[in-house]
């Protein structure tokens, strides 16, 4: 059988589901579409002035995503990734929808940032793209957020997330569909300004090639061509031939502008605001069209992954050299808490996340100290919830900030999280690993056991070690007392 | 007249005031000593289980800083500095006793971070003993909080501040002043768990002189020689003598240790368990009495400022590079801001803070882009609040943090911090200057200016400048929107 590989994209214009066959060509693997669909599901749209998605909006995405479901059934979950953008990124209420949408899936879905997804789509249209030594500007507008990345091969030099997007500006601009010329500057002015701060790295580091890899650009692209508005890609010239065409007929009308499909023409005036600003504010003279994006980046990422290419190992090395983290110490607690942490009964599935959590949990876990000692796991836990962590989804780098936020101090305050009978485990272990390696040395063989029967714990410790170490026979009580406190029965046995 | 610098240390344990002549000396500045005040105030004693101050302990301290303020009667408050420690950290009801206390002694009170209080320590004993070359290791087990440093000359290379002193360690394990061989087996091992986790750094730094500088040392430094138990210096064996001894007698009788103070005694038992566990954990073998500490320590901090070599400014410095800022962007907000906030009418003595938090806070405000782009601002304001900044209070971090955190967004929440009306004019300073500064490029003549005339602001911009760059223009009509709703007027006049 082939192997395949299965990237769902929940963008705030449209939902996409693409499959690929990973094919090796002179050592180097590629990946080939077997399937594509994509379904308009104008998600940001659906986001009321409280920032909540409305229900329309979420039955229709559940509708979609049953179809991708049933199309997914039978991938190993490992080969299947879903990712949620701009509007899952803003929408109060995404922790009612997540849960059903995951279920009309039947994957897990994951939100990521405007920085991941910056990554990802440059990974995704450098992917798709012939080699070269040239920078490349990529410029990806979609419903929600407007991406802005320079790279060069496949790695990204300059990276930005704006919150502005082909739906969300035509919603606010031209709410009822009119185009004129004092709502077009308004929206252009508004889209200059977001870009404005940005602008000027982007101009310094240069680029030779610029390309727009969202509907929006392919839109624009099919219209300014297919019209005869601009002769090779996308200028500036052209848009502002397409922005006096719809002033003047005060509206989008499909039947004028050959190229343009239906789907694209609802949300074609906030788009074409935001592709002006960015000609306008990076100077940009001629946009070619990038193809792939956020989809194939998403799967060559799974690629990665699978062949130990696992760009989260290279984001978390990364962070302990940046934040100057012990790493003699981050190693000692890694070994012993995955030692612990082996000998449970956890199922399968779960455990092998957890597994890969609590190591990059125990080698961030001191991150917070290069803020300060005093309440560094508080510290720690804020800048691994909020950095960009490439690689990482938001719910990942939520997890292994709690771990870090719970290894040590009081357990009260990580209820909220609510966390899995597995989590709390696994905690358990990073804390008990902790609690031992504080004198930040090696221990030669670890003296005590976890053992699990049903919701009771029992700490196996060596009697005589335990009595040649008063300190941590203090620190082992204080720990039996703590988890008591959350509700939890741990025996302590010296044995 | 004398050149006098003023020290007030509100300890956990005791109050102290410190009164210094500056001498120049070969070109080095020296303070000697003018007048000494201590009084015991115990105040880490009167913390209740909810962590509020009682009114008893209130009134004792309110009464002793009467008496300070009528000593330090006439002292510019350029040459006077304030600390709190421990106890002031930790006191939940803080924010209703500092203005009581300020106003009981005239000046204002400052509450520094453990940090700070280590780093000032280290320079107080640095300053007092002769110049050596050799590593020096500094106890200094306060009421409610232990310092541990080692440093070089006057550097420190190691600083740590462990929330336990001689007065809460007292109170917790020898509640009664009954003391027993289980009760100081308890409090030892609880003080050697809050150094072990910090011991191994200070081991494999190492020293070559030990230093005890607070009363704690000083007392038992008094009863160890005087009563025998050890022939110079605290000893390990001396100490361990008086602990039989303690035990043995089931209290402590000041009569049965000759060289022990009356308002020592009470506090000895759990000084004691402390510098046990500092000795046990770091492997002291001898420690020698230092002088000065903390109140030392301030004022050399004072007279630095004096000099030009505040070490605020160092920080600063070490912050922009440590956390990549762009110093051209910088420089360009901070001359900009400074240049409309100094045109401003504000009573001299606010004006002179301000402008130096002002400029502070621009060069820092882009701090948090170092976690991400999106909402830096945020992330920017929580490393400034809770970063070891030395030479920085913890109160001037709060108003750093808060000019970060508003200089760009929404101002809605802001206003928890209750700002004064000159804080609210200096943060328009600066976000008008981040917002004409947004191209990142240098603007030549700036083309705005702004006055104050009661509460009503008014911003006139050069017309034909405005007309040329109407991306400004937009975003300083938001911003006079942005004011309007927190319930400011600005009039924008264009001339």
């Amino acid at each position: 059988m082939d192997h395949l590989l299965a990237a769902v994209d929940l963008g705030s214009n449209s939902f996409r589901l693409s499959i690929g066959r990973v094919v090796q060509q002179d050592n180097i693997a590629h990946i080939y579409a077997v399937d594509r669909l994509k379904e308009s599901v104008r998600l940001a749209a659906g986001l009321g002035p409280d920032n909540r998605l409305d229900n329309a909006s979420i039955e229709r995405a559940l509708t979609i995503l049953r179809r991708y479901g049933e199309r997914l059934k039978g991938f190993d979950p490992d080969r299947v990734r879903a990712v949620a953008t701009s509007t899952f990124r803003v929408a109060r209420n995404v922790d009612e929808i997540l849960p059903r949408a995951e279920e009309a899936l039947g994957f897990p879905i994951e939100v990521i940032s405007g920085q991941e997804e910056a990554r990802l789509i440059f990974s995704g249209v450098a992917n798709e793209l012939p080699p070269s030594d040239n920078k490349r500007l990529v410029i990806d507008i979609g419903g929600g957020s407007t991406e802005v990345i320079i790279g060069k091969s496949f790695e990204p030099m300059q990276l930005s997330s704006l919150l502005m997007g082909c739906v969300s500006y035509t919603q606010k601009y031209f709410p009822d569909g009119i185009v004129s010329g004092e709502r077009m500057d308004k929206a252009v002015l508004a889209a200059r300004r977001e870009f404005e701060g940005v602008a000027k790295r982007f101009r310094k580091m240069g680029w030779q090639e610029a390309y727009g890899s969202s509907g929006t650009a392919k839109g624009l692209f099919a219209v300014l061509t297919d019209s005869h508005m601009s002769r090779q890609g996308i200028t500036l010239d052209g848009l502002e031939k397409l922005r006096r065409k719809l002033v003047e007929d005060r509206q989008v009308i499909v039947e004028e502008l050959p190229g343009l499909k239906e789907s694209r023409a609802a949300v074609l005036p906030g788009g074409l605001a935001i592709m002006l600003a960015a000609f306008y504010e990076l100077g940009i003279e001629t946009m070619m069209q990038g193809e792939g994006a956020l989809r194939v980046g998403v799967l060559y990422d799974l690629l990665g992954r699978e062949s130990k290419h696992d760009k989260r190992d290279e984001t978390v090395r990364q962070f302990m050299r940046r934040y100057h983290i012990d790493q003699g110490q981050a190693t000692r607690v890694r070994a012993c808490a995955l030692h612990l942490f082996n000998a449970i009964p956890v199922n399968k599935e779960e455990k092998e996340d957890l597994q890969k959590w609590l190591g990059w949990a125990a080698d961030l876990h001191e991150l917070g100290m290069s803020i300060t000692a005093e309440d560094y796991h508080k510290h720690g836990a804020y800048i691994l919830k909020h950095a960009d962590m490439p690689g990482f989804s938001t719910d990942e780098q939520a997890i292994i900030s709690w771990f870090t936020l719970g290894h040590s101090g009081k357990l009260r305050k990580l209820k909220t999280y609510r966390p899995t009978w597995g989590q709390w485990v696994a905690l358990l272990c990073m804390r008990l690993s902790a609690l031992l390696m504080r004198p930040r040395e090696n221990l030669g063989r670890i003296p005590l056991s976890l053992m699990v029967k049903g919701r009771a714990l029992t700490i196996t410790i060596n009697a005589a070690w335990l009595k040649a170490h008063p300190l941590t026979e203090y620190s082992l009580q204080n720990e039996v007392n703590e988890w008591e406190k959350t509700g939890f029965k741990i025996i302590l046995a010296a044995q």
